[in-house]
């Protein structure tokens, strides 16, 4: 058995790894255009920020040491031209020396990744208009870089354009991100996006939303770029951080079709509709677990488990790629945002209907130190609550929930199985009711008609209908509320229901879901049929509409009624 | 409808809210013996400790509160003396003026809780031996330090055990933590305690292991312990954290059944054979959802979620308890020690078939600053690979790998599943292979004939029978190797099969099983077709016996071949 794959990085290095423990005496060649193999990509930005401080640990692969532990024939520097699928040969040519050759193969597998767009604008080949993707494009930047820069600008708000930015500031310049969309990371929805914009901005980086580059000129040896909105930015670097296309431009010569996405198209055995021919990685199209589209999914551990699954049935063993759910997740700064499966807009888009549920509890036990809020929401289905997207926000344990929420999505759950999921407690690390299961409760109250929501999406011609009530403390209501709303806090509801009109719906609301639950309860038991709690209450809010809470910041010091908070938490957690 | 509710804790909080929830014109009063309800229990030990600093955080719900928000009339210092089933009414007494009278109800919820065992020994009634389940005894043990104390002696080595230990040690007491058993953490099986036993011996708790306190004596002011190994230990305080007995007294005279275990009966509704009374929390017994066996357990997340449900069936929802898994989790210092599912030990206890796999992933990519080496154990079933069991054991991110292996074993995933879990990565988070991607690998390599162990526990008997051969490099075999294997690196492996003994089993070994993989997949490929990878390696294998790696420390500093660590994760991460 002769395998040759091309491209040396997560997923041909996979299948690389798997072939050889598959099969000790296969011949496996491995041939890669750049000089790099199997290195840390997703650390590059890193390295930048000298966050890793040392090259070299991104680098520890080498062809001698593959060749070594693996018994695997790399070489790097080596572009495959032409792939010849009658006599099942490749046409390659070895950069060092221009001398083409020819390679033989039993089976091809094709990890050619993708490559950074770089929109055709004026000025765009300006050597200080770089991207980041390997090794080379980072030591271009920081060369850049080392020659001494003050001001960046990162074209793209998505996790490669985050990462710069919070990197460059690490090194101390003056960044400018511009996003074409009117919101950064475009797999969050936008209200969850926007605590993450604001801590962006609260840590420097100024954010151009809904602003594109037009074009770019060098002046006195920095560059001047041209903004949609009118603005000029001079910079000593850009970094274009748009988006990749895959590398399927061999693919297409010896006639693999491509997909809608752009593409290369497999069967779930990462087999194209040639049988001796497999792709992985960011250049193939994948179908959405949750909405069955086609899709395009740059992500690290879907590329790594297609290698496998390639190597698997290169021997005949039947494994097959179980669809990606986009699970996905950034740092930005103190901050963390995760998501995983279908957003809102991608329900919408796929015309699947959903109901969604928003809150905002404590990432672990409120009394214990160093708790701070996390943002979640989740979307399920109407009928049956199957589980259909997740996103949450927050500086602590971001992470853990989207994973529970991953696996919990992966298995078909729905919002009644989260009620009763059994997730690991002690103050240091949740709550006794954890996230993921307050997330099942609301999501099975909705369901079940013991509550029903109003959403911030709807203010102010849904509220306009009826009686907005904001049953938070009077000081909280002093502080800031929602223009139009009266004030009767919960603790004095049952006795001021006289007050309360009764030929129009209700619009109850507080600091984030939970007191207001317990109003829209007793309201509703009490004859007030029409009534309606804000999903996720203020804090929500807050991410639609800019407020006083809307601070990027972890537990909002800028409204800190800690007493009323521990009560909703204590509330919350011990009952 | 009128709910009486005895206990005001974890499960009676909750029972008490969901009632209100569902139906704000019953009456519900809970009668709580004690003066605190609802408050933090889980929190005490770190208020001992100082870490959690004002008392009140630990205290925020108060009878008129609870009044104010949720309208239930909560009676502290309320002892219930007896119920009379055929009259559905309870004798009360007001511990304050020290009157009964009598209460009635439509429904009854016990939530008793369970007391801590006080064995009976010499001596034990001494003031300055202290239990810790609640605020009153938190309080006592605050006093006897502040009145000077400079050494203490826990007894019992479970949570409250150790969490206690840490506490007085940031206390600055010496500190002694006696346990009978031969390791501390009964939950998890003794090869997976064992590093949390070193971690804390390197804080500086002394652990006696396989001792039991024989009796206590006062001297002059002091107490001193006769311990069952010869040892007198004289500390100025005793910590009794040896279990609790649920408090089944008031049920069992009105006739209600109690379980093997001591606990009361209920079925899935929470319900006792009195279709009026409900119980919940400790107090109850539950079923194993791994073994079916009944058991106690004394935990915060399951103690809610059955208050919810008697709630719910009090108003004719016939929501049903899931069933126990046990998750839990325990901070131990800078370590941390979690487990969900069913033990090695209990299922051997239970005679249910199982697999094993153990694992030593980095807690997130080990390029990326504080990254940490994780410590996993999986148990799955022979035949499918259903998940039976999860431990983990490490410095950062053991919560959540506990999470997602609690929430994958609910759904009744197996090691198949888990191959194809698409979790969070980015550099600070994970790997692009996450730790539970990598234990469904092993496990399904293992059931699919591509793998096959030797266990340390193993050794000698078995690996006498054979050659046992360390694959580590030179430099990593002189430092320390198990006695009687010989070196042949993975690196020369393929070139030095001639020196391997053909008539004999092999026992391969590395650092943490990976190369040991590799080698094995080479020697049973070139026809050694008898050969055994030692799970774990070499660090699981300083689990079970006490090694030059058996340090209790992140990554192991007393061996660091960074260079051969980094090679390990790289080839494992991406590929």
């Amino acid at each position: 058995m002769k395998i040759v794959i091309v491209g040396g990085v997560a997923g041909g290095a996979s299948t690389a790894a798997r072939a050889r423990r598959l099969d000790e005496l296969a011949e496996i060649i491995v041939l890669e255009k750049d000089q790099y193999v199997s290195y840390a990509n997703c650390g590059l930005p890193y390295h930048i920020g000298n966050v890793i401080k040392e090259r070299q640990k991104l680098l520890v692969q080498t062809p001698e040491r593959l060749k070594q532990s693996l018994n695997l024939d790399v070489r790097v520097g080596h572009e495959v031209m032409a792939i010849d699928r009658h006599q099942k040969t490749l046409t390659v040519r070895a950069l060092a020396t221009g001398e083409t050759y020819q390679e033989s193969y039993d089976n091809l597998v094709l990890s050619l990744g993708a490559t950074p767009i770089r929109p055709p604008l004026p000025g765009i080949d300006h050597p200080q208009i770089h991207v980041l993707r390997n090794i080379p494009d980072m030591d271009a930047i920081l060369a850049t870089l080392d020659a001494g820069a003050s001001r960046a600008m990162v074209v793209g708000g998505g996790y490669i354009g985050i990462e710069v930015a919070e990197n460059l500031i690490h090194r101390g310049l003056q960044v400018d991100l511009v996003e074409m969309m009117g919101q950064i990371m475009a797999t969050l929805d936008p209200e969850m996006a926007r605590d993450l914009q604001y801590h962006l901005e609260a840590q420097g980086v100024k954010v151009h939303l809904k602003t594109a580059a037009r074009s770019f000129a060098p002046v006195a040896g920095r560059l001047q770029a041209d903004l949609s909105n009118g603005e000029v930015i001079t910079a000593d670097l850009v970094i274009m951080a748009v988006g990749v296309r895959p590398n399927t431009a061999l693919a297409q010569a010896c006639g693999l079709p491509i997909g809608p996405r752009g593409g290369l198209q497999t069967d779930k055995h990462m087999r194209t509709i040639d049988p001796n021919i497999y792709a992985v990685g960011d250049m193939v199209e994948t179908e959405s677990v949750v909405t069955g589209e086609l899709m395009l999914a740059a992500l690290a551990g879907p590329a790594n488990r297609q290698g496998r699954i390639a190597a698997d049935n290169i021997f005949g063993r039947g494994s097959q790629y179980r669809d990606t759910q986009g699970t996905a997740i950034v740092k930005v700064f103190d901050m963390v945002g995760g998501s995983t499966g279908a957003s809102e807009r991608s329900l919408q888009r796929a015309n699947i209907p959903y109901r969604k549920v928003y809150l905002h509890p404590a990432s672990h036990a409120s009394y214990y130190p160093a708790s701070s809020t996390l943002h979640l929401k989740v979307l399920f289905s109407p009928d049956g609550g199957k589980l259909l997207g997740a996103q949450a926000i927050g500086f602590d344990g971001v992470d853990k929930r989207i994973d529970v929420l991953a696996t919990a999505l992966r298995a078909g759950m729905t919002v009644f199985d989260l009620e009763h999921l059994e997730l690991s407690y002690a103050p240091p690390f949740g709550s006794a009711k954890a996230p993921v299961n307050m997330a099942g409760f609301l999501g099975a109250n909705l369901l079940r008609g013991d509550h029903n929501f109003w959403y911030a999406e709807e203010y102010p011609e849904k509220t306009n209908l009826g009686c907005l009530i904001d049953v938070r403390t009077p000081a909280e209501y002093e502080e800031w509320h929602i223009p139009g709303a009266i004030n009767i806090p919960l603790n004095t509801l049952r006795d001021r229901t006289v007050e309360i009109p009764t030929a129009q719906p209700l619009f109850v609301y507080c600091r984030v879901g939970f007191r207001g639950y317990l109003a829209y309860r007793i309201l509703v038991q009490l004859g007030f049929e029409h009534t309606f709690n804000l999903a996720g209450g203020m804090l929500t809010f807050s991410s639609f509409y800019r407020t006083a809470y809307s601070t990027g910041q972890a537990n909002y010091p800028a409204i800190a009624h800690a007493e009323d908070q521990v009560a909703e938490a204590i509330i919350a957690q011990s009952s």
